[in-house]
């Protein structure tokens, strides 16, 4: 056997394995997009038993990110990738941890419906959900532009990325101004104001990942917001 | 030569490699402790400078941060380490990760402390730097831990994780009861408490290292908060 057939075989069970690793990646990704969903969905009809879901459904998402990691550690070591090929799962690596941490997010956003409890939301929920819905779309396009390289894909990420901002930042202003009007409301307002932060953060982490994308497809580190 | 020369030999430059690697993650780390110290320093002294001087570091930090992943992924190619040494690379890999994030939560809060600017401080701050000593330490500990691969002080950021959270839970009620009493500190109050909320996540960041190095040493995934 000649070191090119050698090379070639193990390329080809390399890119197996590539093709398992973002199918996993991906399966991840939909149960994160289902966990944002969910969370603000049961804040929204104040569903107590869905967040006491979503906070039950960490586990899974945490021992599917370790499987992802064990599977990318196991590729590196078996099939030696090299140059290109080790970034791609490298940057897989790095992205299994950014949607672990999406899903924590989620995971408080759980806790704080079950602090609110049955009290009477002090407003109905409009720009959250919102800003849930883009979060969503971001994570998907973020693994999208992943699977297919896709540089355009990426960029447009960066740009929901500011329209959260731009969301959180109204909905911070419209929660300072119903606190100022009446300090009954001081305490539920704070909850929903790290509600807003935190899907803020869940699509800084969407960026996070079209960042590492746009790296690896152009090698050219870059920064997506602000 | 050998194949058991060629691999004592690998292994002694893997060592090396590491070495080195280690070298910079210490430095990171230690720019991280400076950069948590300065920009609380900032906010309680109402030091607008040394907060646009966090702000402009952490790009540093960032490039820091690039260069190990960087490292990392040549230590991996080239020194094709496997088993528990590709481990110790991955867990270095994740962790730098990690120190960067608790750098951008730095940068939060001295962009809090511009936005805060020289209005009057509505309370002195005892608890935040009192949070922020402990974050540095867990970032110290959590390193230290990681190279010296020391289980019992890998598991005491976890216990500091725990002070860090009721130091967060009196800020927050203090901070309410504050706003309740005056609704003119409630802009300012809010932006405290998303300090107090950046540097609980700072030391989130620490205790999943910590939590990395337990499952390096010991191989088995395990929660250290909460």
């Amino acid at each position: 056997m000649t070191e090119g057939m050698e090379y070639t075989e193990r390329k080809v069970v390399y890119e197996e394995k590539m093709k398992t690793l973002q199918d996993k990646l991906q399966h991840l990704g939909s149960l994160v997009e289902a966990s944002i969903a969910q969370t603000v969905e049961a804040l929204k009809t104040q569903n107590l038993e869905l967040a006491q879901a979503v906070i039950d459904g960490d586990d899974l998402i945490d021992d599917l990110e370790r499987e992802i990691e064990e599977r990318c550690l196991e590729v590196i070591a078996t099939q030696q990738p090299m140059a290109r090929d080790l970034r791609r799962v490298a940057t897989l690596f790095k992205m299994t941890t950014d949607l672990e941490r999406m899903a924590d997010y989620a995971t408080s956003i759980a806790k704080i419906t079950l602090r609110i409890g049955d009290q009477p939301l002090i407003k109905p929920l409009v720009d959250i959900p919102r800003m849930a819905l883009l979060s969503q779309k971001m994570v998907k396009q973020a693994l999208d532009a992943y699977v297919r390289e896709d540089v355009d894909l990426a960029c447009a990420v960066g740009k929901d990325d500011d329209e959260v901002d731009n969301l959180f930042g109204q909905i911070f202003n419209e929660l300072l101004i119903i606190m100022m009007e009446n300090p009954k409301t001081i305490t539920q307002a704070t909850h929903l104001l790290f509600v807003g932060r935190w899907l803020e953060r869940i699509s800084d982490h969407a960026t996070n990942i079209a960042e590492e994308v746009l790296f690896l497809v152009t090698g050219e580190k870059c920064s997506l917001n602000e």
